[in-house]
């Protein structure tokens, strides 16, 4: 039987385990990658774990994230992340050289290579033929140390692209339908392919917007082949020998098959709150827009920014509007620059900012109270764009430009011709902020800068026999790890800071989550479906776990929360019976009887509601590794057992 | 007896009292401007004034301040002001559009004007041959009005030019060798006039750089002459018309000359924490940077940025310096993306910020922990830069440019032949980022837009007759109005909600005086010389004021800052003899007998200590004007007193 694109390189890196749907399989990793709010814990657990040198064949450490810097946190843990960087063998990008994923597809991904990075956009990878996986920092810190990497093998999916886009449409668009389609949580358990002959005309920045933004369908990764276009776009980064054709089997098989004609597709956008709340442009109707934002990882790169460039010149953004653009890489900034495209962003009034993540992660720009924000960013959750009644549009860069100057949301086909932008034979290649690591010889004599921001991550404590604890908190379906650990502008610097970051863990659904949980000292979280979706932050589980969570019972897990719970050496729990959620109210005591017994030796996990006097089954849907590691108190201290 | 350039001016503007040193006089204002960190509470001001339309003959309202936007608060605050702008007939520059000073001088100022700005940095505007004050937003919100702008008739320093800087030596370094000479004390009460031979060898942006550093002397402002050169910049910005010439009469009569011979400078530093500490590059010494940052209305005009770009031109910044580059106006940004120079600076690995002050007033950018940062903007007070530990050294685009290559402080007389950069026949306009106001008929229409982070001002009392109130802080010299009302990235967003702000409150000092000054209800403070130096923002007397605080009894105050506190309605007082402030220790217990009556009828003010028993004379040296302001309780009360 023939294989999917995605078998063959898990075939090609499998270490343990079936490559059979639902079976934990151990990869090899080649390249790992982390940028600096997930990155700093990272390097602090990859510390911990006594590895001199990774031993990956290519480690990069990007700053894309905390670089407004209202404080001395920020340069600090780009510091101590530069000096480990130098230390253990690890490439570090500086700050201003652009968001990872974009200068990753750049200058380092390589197809049918295995990539993991801590950061739930990892699989923009996919684009240029990678499998790319989001993870949490721990995870990558084993991938550096030369550890496997765990996962479920996902089911297939295969997204059949036919015809060809219309003008004004763009791969954003394609993302978007495939959300409406799939919705944020069709994708969990799932590797997204994309395949058919529609998937020539998209090349490979395009292609890159689509997989990036496969994070949001919940899906394991996404990947495109790797075919003549690829090996255009390597030979322009003056990479050509890093390709390799990568295409699936004629006769692989897919679990579940999605037919997409490109020619039929209009101009989206997904709504508030919901990257799979989407509807056509020009049904939503010309809504009065506050503010346009064009950047991020989804939709920063050369062709993107250009087309935006043709769209403004000679024109001026819509007094009521304010306009920000951040290119998505120094490579993308320079040529603009040299070529005349940013004078006429500028020109237009546009306000141009940093080369980084920038508002996309709530680092600024957030918009004006209940306002109308149109970004070309992958997430639309309530609060993430810093303001808490803010309403926030998914849109590609075209419906963006052309949305700032008419001040309503506007079908960019209204525009008239469009602009046709070639891919440039030769893109301006300077890897000059990118730092080489010390030679070997050389590594005992950096130095590791470290900051007093930087704080001991929280202890976890071997799994007890029985758990018996409050509900501190019940929430509902599709929470995301930016409503239990919340970043922005105010928060995200403290990433290096358990302690002061506990301040903040679930305030967007309840400010008094923290003192309750610190006042009971211990609990356990009830939730719904798709519980733990977005950002790939493990301080979603590692804040939890130092307010004393011991375990989370919901209807379902998004994939990477659920493996940095177990690392955490929180208990995930699903219930047998979904209704038996309604039976629970916020701080029913909750009992867990010989759940350690259950966990190390497997039977029917039993949740006793002591205050309503009820029972239900769960479920505890752990690997035999996991069911260790949760037996140890979490991965850290399983790798100390193992060692 | 011949004038002074300033006198000149002054006789044209004269609409109360006699221009003699020491005596207060009433200025007609042309021109205004605001920028929004002191922006919103002007305007909140010229509401409850009641005035339909600004009197002036140019009113603008800048945005660049608060636009990093980690929050709700800054994006309303824009669009208030906007809306305000339209109403009333103020232009207004919107964000993105560049720093006030900077764009002031391109498009609007006039040599022969008068200008009031809420900005301590306005006399940036002598550059030009404007006659331009710093004042309280209170104070601007007056002369919009079509009130006179009140100063104290201050004394004529001539600064005498002779021969030509020689190559890397630049306008910061004249500025800084006057701060050596004259110390940040040493403006006080003064108007400092460029003048010589050698004031034909700087072009307009070079003496606004000078011009805009008198601010940190202490004067009352600083002007150059109106000569070729300024009609030559005037015609290069299509403003010729504006032109007129402006020099002082051969024998005017100046109280102070200080004789500078330019070829004898050398490129200087000022160093932690003081903007007089000034010594030599050279002299300095080859001390390690972390962090360089070129910007601010100081220095970041097309010549300064051109320069720049020439030194980082296909060379590489040191891998452990930080560079940022924030142009100073949409002006200078689109000539450079146009003509190449940008991406030569993007080539290097400088990180370019949005065109706006930024990290000058700590938004963003903050330096690592005890971290040195070389910055070519004007002040460099402790904590300023938003880490307490950074030490921040002032210096010229050319040493910071020199510096960011090598990693140590660096003599540009190192990098070999000077770079030559033209003063272009020609600058880019495009003003459309400057928003027109309303036709007055249309002005009914404008509905202005408030955000819930706008809340009123503090109402202030009547003077009382006696004043009774606990020393509640006792302060030393050279206290600045950052000391007094921190800004910064996590403050400057609350400029238009006092109950906020006044959590942070001398919290540099003294982290325990919010509340001891809440507890206490009422309180008087005790400072040292130079008093409220620094930063024009009247929050400095309007969060005090909200706090109880009822009078100031100080060695001597900064200018603006007095003004400021009259305003607000708290008492400055002064030590007949300085020695006294030894005698007070804090929360002794102070009492001012009958000083209502003291204020209106003249008479020696005493000032009792009851804790330790003694007595000592306070002087009240207030103009007639300024001791009805007192009695009403500010200005507000007094204006509403007057109609």
């Amino acid at each position: 039987m023939g294989l999917t694109l995605a078998q063959k390189i898990i075939s090609a890196h499998l270490l343990s385990g079936k490559p059979e749907a639902g079976q934990e399989i151990g990869l090899k990793i080649d390249q790992t990658l982390t940028q600096d709010a997930t990155g700093t814990m990272a390097y602090l657990e990859f510390e911990a774990m006594g590895v001199d040198r990774v031993k990956t064949e290519r480690s990069v450490a990007y700053i894309d994230h905390n670089t407004l810097q209202s404080g001395f946190e920020n340069a600090d843990d780009h510091r101590y992340i530069q000096s480990i960087a130098k230390k253990h063998g690890i490439y570090f990008s500086r700050p201003g050289n652009g968001i990872c994923h974009q200068v990753h597809l750049e200058r380092f991904g390589k197809p049918g290579k295995t990539l993991i990075g801590s950061d739930s956009h990892t699989p923009t990878g996919g684009g240029i033929g990678m499998l790319a996986f989001g993870a949490g920092g721990l995870d990558v810190a084993v991938a550096m140390g030369g550890g496997p990497y765990y996962i479920t093998m996902p089911k297939m999916v295969r997204v059949n692209l036919t015809g060809k886009l219309a003008p004004w449409v763009s791969a954003k668009d394609v993302i978007l339908e495939v959300l409406r389609i799939m919705s944020v949580k069709g994708g969990v358990g799932k590797i997204v392919e994309y395949g058919g002959e529609g998937v020539r005309s998209l090349n490979v920045p395009e292609r890159a917007t689509i997989t990036n933004m496969g994070a949001e369908l919940g899906a394991t990764t996404s990947i495109f082949p790797s075919d003549d276009i690829t090996r255009a776009f390597l030979a322009a980064q003056g990479r050509e020998e890093d390709w390799v054709e990568l295409i699936p089997d004629a006769d692989a098989q897919y679990d579940e098959v999605i037919d997409i004609d490109l020619s039929t597709l209009r101009p989206a956008a997904a709504m508030p709150h919901s990257p799979d709340n989407v509807k056509a442009v020009e049904d939503i109707g010309a809504i009065k827009v506050d503010q346009v934002v064009i950047g991020s990882c989804t939709n920063s790169s050369y062709l993107d920014l250009m087309r935006v460039a043709a769209i403004l010149k000679g024109k001026t953004v819509c007094p009521s509007v304010s306009l920000s653009i951040a290119p998505g890489s120094k490579q993308v900034y320079q040529m603009l620059a040299q070529n005349g495209a940013l004078a006429d962003i500028i020109g237009a009034g546009a306000r141009v900012l940093e080369c980084a993540c920038g508002p996309c992660i709530g680092m600024g720009q957030s918009p004006n109270s209940a306002g109308i924000s149109l970004r070309t960013f992958n997430r639309n959750f309530l609060g993430r764009s810093g303001t808490a009644d803010a309403q926030v549009y998914l849109v590609s860069p075209e419906t963006a430009a052309a949305s700032a100057l008419t001040g309503v949301l506007t079908d960019p086909r209204t525009l008239g011709e469009a602009v046709d932008i070639e891919m440039p034979g030769t893109f301006l290649i300077n890897d000059n902020m990118v730092v080489e690591p010390a030679a070997p010889e050389d590594a005992d004599q950096v130095e590791i800068l470290r900051g007093p921001n930087i704080k001991p991550f929280p202890q976890s404590e071997p799994l007890a026999q029985t758990i018996d604890a409050k509900a501190l908190l019940k929430v509902g379906d599709n929470i995301t790890t930016d409503h239990i650990m919340p970043a922005g502008a105010k928060i995200l610097p403290f990433r290096s800071n358990i302690p002061h970051l506990s301040n903040f863990c679930f305030t967007v659904c309840d400010p008094e989550f923290p003192a309750r949980a610190k006042a009971e000292g211990k609990g356990i979280i009830v939730g719904g479906s798709n519980y733990g979706q977005g950002s790939s932050r493990e301080h979603a589980a590692l804040v939890p776990l130092y307010l004393g969570i011991k375990a989370v019972i919901a209807k379902s897990f998004a994939r990477i929360h659920q493996a940095n719970l177990v690392n955490a050496g929180i208990l995930p729990l699903t219930f047998e019976n979904e209704a038996d959620y309604d039976t629970i109210d916020q701080m029913d005591e909750l009992v867990l009887p010989d759940i350690r017994s259950i966990v190390e030796k497997g039977g029917q996990a039993i949740l006793e509601n002591k205050t309503k006097g009820t029972k239900m089954k769960v479920n505890c849907q752990l690997s035999d590794r996991q069911r260790a590691m949760m037996l140890a108190g979490g991965l850290l201290n399983y790798t100390r057992e193992q060692a």
